[in-house]
């Protein structure tokens, strides 16, 4: 072990780890464990108990920094080993900087590649173990579930009390050749025979709108199949706000709309299951991510401080739930893992989102948003990652939109002006019923670019239209007292078309400033400007879709080069499946809430003069 | 803090504990904690959090012997406090004698008397706390749960899902002025206003025959209510091996039995908490004792490998389980504590026992039988404990005896011969219909002491009889093949009467036998004799019954004067008590697994021989 530690760089609270021989380096919170370290960033070491102290098996050399001798070290090297660097990398607390040594591991661990680009060891918290057992005698009358834990020596285990009702007779009838069943710490079951190879389990995007379920092979990591169905609570209102509503008004409606998750839920864990030709019950772990109110009403929580300020979420962190209070009919004893969830209006999708995107693990700073009716923004890098919630309104939903619909078939998603000719493109290559919020933003951006709409969002008069735009403005009419511009005629009457009005125009103006103060104010936390962005990563079913250029003409992303803003897809279901794989990514995916900071931005000083700033469209 | 440590005294593995100024001393195994040493002997310690190091209230000195400094302590005291000695009890672990001043009381402590003359202090797993918590805000936009949580801060809280559930509502409908309900370590509920003094459990001692069931006030430690009922069990069987028999021929028997199991006790529940004018959502837990079947039926663990050689246990300590899981509907998360089992045969309900009996904390040595279809034997003091269990089969139970009965209503409890006069004690009474186990040892007691059964256990030859015995010797007379003795005439006809058969005596000959073979056996494996024991204690709904003079008689305990056998009544529900109103001696009970030795009797190779000893009649 070398000379004298050195302290973390100053003000960051973040150390550096170089991994030999490899080389890899990473930097992480000060107080990170050298195993998680490792973890976070691909770099395996050997485990099977997934760094809870007991297998002892991930030993690491610490060849430069000072590592102090944990309470568990003296059980797994000799002193000689001690002095001269070794230690469990699961108890190695790093306060500075340090070399570390991996010894090359025993079985190559099997990775995955999910979320933007990340790959993940897996290491599921879902294990099986193949377990050959002596049978009791008079002269060793250790009761069954001992004798199952006691085979599982380098895991602390707990047993559920259902996985010991068939247990004796289990064991006797597979003459104690039987496979132990472990979520995490605890025994969810014991199987006869050898069923070591089996085992799934089912990540679920909860979304407002649609809710996706992949069932993933924990043996190999990949996904076997992928539903999605839209959320069964639409009746009760498109939105979160409408739902929280529901159940202010409606004594039952909570009961009502938990059972409508509930019956999405299972019925995607059901189609999944179907299309793998898998039993239900070889699936022994759920994970979910959702916003905070999908999440409080699925599991019947009263959302109704959700609705209204200070706006108090019942717990970050949600106490132990099982994949049942979903709904979901797995393994009977099957857990449910959850993201925890930042505040309010910054719940576990997005924390998901953030552990996909590697958002607190990269160096480049980064401006995360996920668009939709309340839009969730993160800013920030491995030093340090600011985060905040905008209450959009519904114009990405298309709800307030007189024309606006979901993105289905019919719906115009894409439009492009060039010189007088106006395209569009619509879903399904069919005679276009309405626009999404892709082709709203897309129409604005072009009539701002064409000079049809001003800066400040208002439609040119008509006579200036005629001038500058012969053909395109004979589009600009009325509908009752209201200008609009028919993107697509359906017979004379512009009222049956399909078109954007002024209002429509008003409504994105309101929710793209939204967003955009609230990235600006992130900017002011983090004290840098929109050129030290380095990436911005447009995330939710919604985000993903968006015309970059659009997003950067009116406004709603910082102006900046076009291959910088990414698409980054469904994220927060690639978080959920990482969660599913590894234990650590789980870890990692606590650890984001103490890692960024929530800002609100109700109530802020500085939010009105910031949103009358953006209200208008770039120069 | 003195000189020296002493070691153990040598083999005992046991350590003096010596508390000042009170000057309480107590032997405790080497590695108990100061705590746990102070709490198991009525001396009490200022803790609210039951030992688990987050109150830090717990300050004792250690003024001679030496405890090393816990990684907690220096939370709670200064350098120079830690150099004088000053350590908390919880974290102090007592390897040689010590001597410890314990600092007088800020509050007196509750006690309650329970157990065989056991002062137990009040510190029930249920606590409740009374909060007047800040209302959240803008800038105070801590959750709902965290905020409870917080303010509980001298316990480290985990929440259970469903007291998240009206968590919300709760807070607001209380402007935020709440009782938190506290089970263990876990929060349970959130009551709105200050119901910190309401708080009950309810502690069960779930026989085969015979249910109790006792609702206990958590504030006080008294009673309120108390009931018991037959096991609705028992259309499956009398004993234990019947009812596991019935599962092994009928795959619907176990959730039937678990069924009756639930209803019984739900029914106790419910009288209970009416006789009390309680809700039963304010009892907050339920504590169970019971043998290792009953236990295994009432949570529905398949009993099948209880009932064959080798005699497996599913689980000596079971997994947590709920008042749910026993179909007792109190309030809905409130958990069950359960006693754990020695081995198949010495379950929760002797553990109960040895706990109300202080078996494994006193310094005589006593010797403790549970009379039953299984007898449960242990002997020892605070050096050790071993124990056993012998299947003394069905004759204490009265159903393999010709006139056998119940103890109910007209069943001959007591027979005492005087000359040649024969007296009768029937229960209630009225005219007797049959007898049940006590009458029966009392009746060969006296035959045996008046010499018209020989020690053997033959009655004598008619002709010896009318002479020794002119009046009783009318008694002696025979139905069909076999001689019997009347007890109670019924008209003429013997068979019509209340006798006793030579057969019933050859049952309890057996019967005792497999008790005495026991006991002998427990006192071969502490290398002592009967003169070593102070004191028997008799214990069980049976048991207490018996007559000392003739369990003597007859063999069943060792002959030693009459006043050192004592009926110790129903000691597994008062265990059970015990365990509702004290962490500390749930914790004492957990320990006795650890501290009392199992000795199995089945393929002894001495067994046969000192069984054949112990099948006749002391001279």
């Amino acid at each position: 072990m070398a000379a004298e530690p050195e302290t973390p760089e100053a003000g960051t609270g973040r150390v550096r780890l170089t991994f030999k021989p490899d080389g890899g380096e990473v930097r992480v919170p000060a107080g990170t464990t050298v195993f998680d370290g490792a973890s976070w960033n691909g770099i395996a070491i050997d485990s099977t108990c997934g760094g809870h102290g007991t297998c002892r098996k991930c030993k690491v050399r610490i060849t430069s920094g000072n590592v102090p001798i944990d309470t568990l070290d003296p059980r797994a090297f000799t002193p000689d080993q001690l002095n001269l660097g070794w230690r469990l990398a699961c108890r190695a607390l790093a306060t500075h900087d340090l070399e570390i040594e991996v010894p090359p591991l025993e079985t190559r661990p099997k990775a995955a590649l999910v979320g933007v680009g990340r790959h993940v060891i897996l290491r599921p918290a879902v294990q099986k173990r193949y377990l050959e057992l002596d049978e009791p005698s008079l002269e060793d009358q250790a009761s069954d579930l001992e004798r199952v834990i006691g085979a599982v020596d380098d895991l602390d285990l707990r047993a559920e009390l259902g996985a010991a009702r068939g247990l004796g007779r289990t064991l006797r009838q597979a003459d104690f050749k039987v496979t132990a069943v472990i979520c995490d710490d605890v025994l969810i079951d014991v199987e006869p025979g050898d069923t070591s190879e089996r085992r799934h389990a089912i990540a679920f995007d909860l979304g407002t709108t649609t809710v996706v379920a992949t069932l993933l092979d924990l043996s190999t990591g990949q996904p076997l199949a992928v539903r999605s169905m839209l959320n069964r609570q639409q009746p009760f209102g498109a939105d979160v706000i409408s739902r929280v509503s529901a159940t202010m008004m409606d004594p039952d409606a909570l009961e009502m709309l938990q059972q409508r998750a509930h019956e999405t839920m299972n019925q995607l864990a059901t189609e999944v299951c179907e299309e793998a030709g898998l039993p239900p019950h070889e699936v022994y772990e759920i994970v979910v991510c959702g916003n905070v109110t999908m999440m409080q009403l699925a599991l019947g929580i009263d959302p109704e401080p959700l609705g209204m300020s200070p706006f108090i979420i019942t717990a970050r962190r949600l106490p132990p739930s099982r994949a049942v209070d979903f709904g979901v009919r797995v393994h009977p004893r099957a857990p449910a893992a959850v993201f925890p969830a930042l505040g309010a209006y910054v719940g576990g999708d997005i924390v998901a989102g953030m552990l996909a995107t590697g958002l607190t693990r990269d160096r480049r700073i980064r401006l995360f948003i996920d668009v939709g009716t309340n839009s969730e923004i993160a800013l920030g890098s491995s030093e340090r990652v600011v985060a905040t919630a905008a209450p959009a309104g519904p114009a990405f939903e298309a709800a307030q939109i007189r024309c606006g619909m979901r993105a289905a078939e019919g719906a115009i998603e894409g439009v492009a002006i060039k010189g007088d000719e106006l395209t569009l493109e619509v879903i399904g290559d069919t005679a276009p019923v309405g626009m999404c919020g892709s082709g709203l933003v897309d129409a604005v951006a072009q009539l701002v670019s064409c000079g049809l709409l001003d800066h400040s969002g208002r439609f040119i008069p008509d006579e200036q239209a005629a001038q500058e735009h012969p053909e395109l403005s004979k589009r600009l009419v009325a509908v009752g007292e209201e200008r609009v511009f028919v993107l697509a005629w359906r017979g004379d009457d512009p009222a049956n078309s399909v078109y954007l009005s002024q209002r429509d125009v008003r409504e994105l103006q309101f929710a793209k400033a939204s967003i955009a103060t609230g990235w600006t104010i992130l900017l002011k936390e983090l004290g840098i400007g929109v050129e030290d962005i380095g990436q911005v990563l447009l995330a939710g079913s919604f985000g993903s879709y968006l015309s970059p250029a659009s997003a950067v003409r009116i406004g709603l992303v910082p102006k900046m080069a076009l291959p910088r803003i990414i698409s980054a897809g469904n994220v927060a279901g690639e978080g959920a499946k990482m969660a599913a794989l590894s234990l650590r990514e789980r870890a990692a995916a606590d650890a984001i809430l103490d890692e960024v900071e929530y800002v609100e931005l109700s109530g802020r000083a500085d939010f009105n003069d910031l949103f009358m700033d953006q209200l208008g469209f770039p120069g």
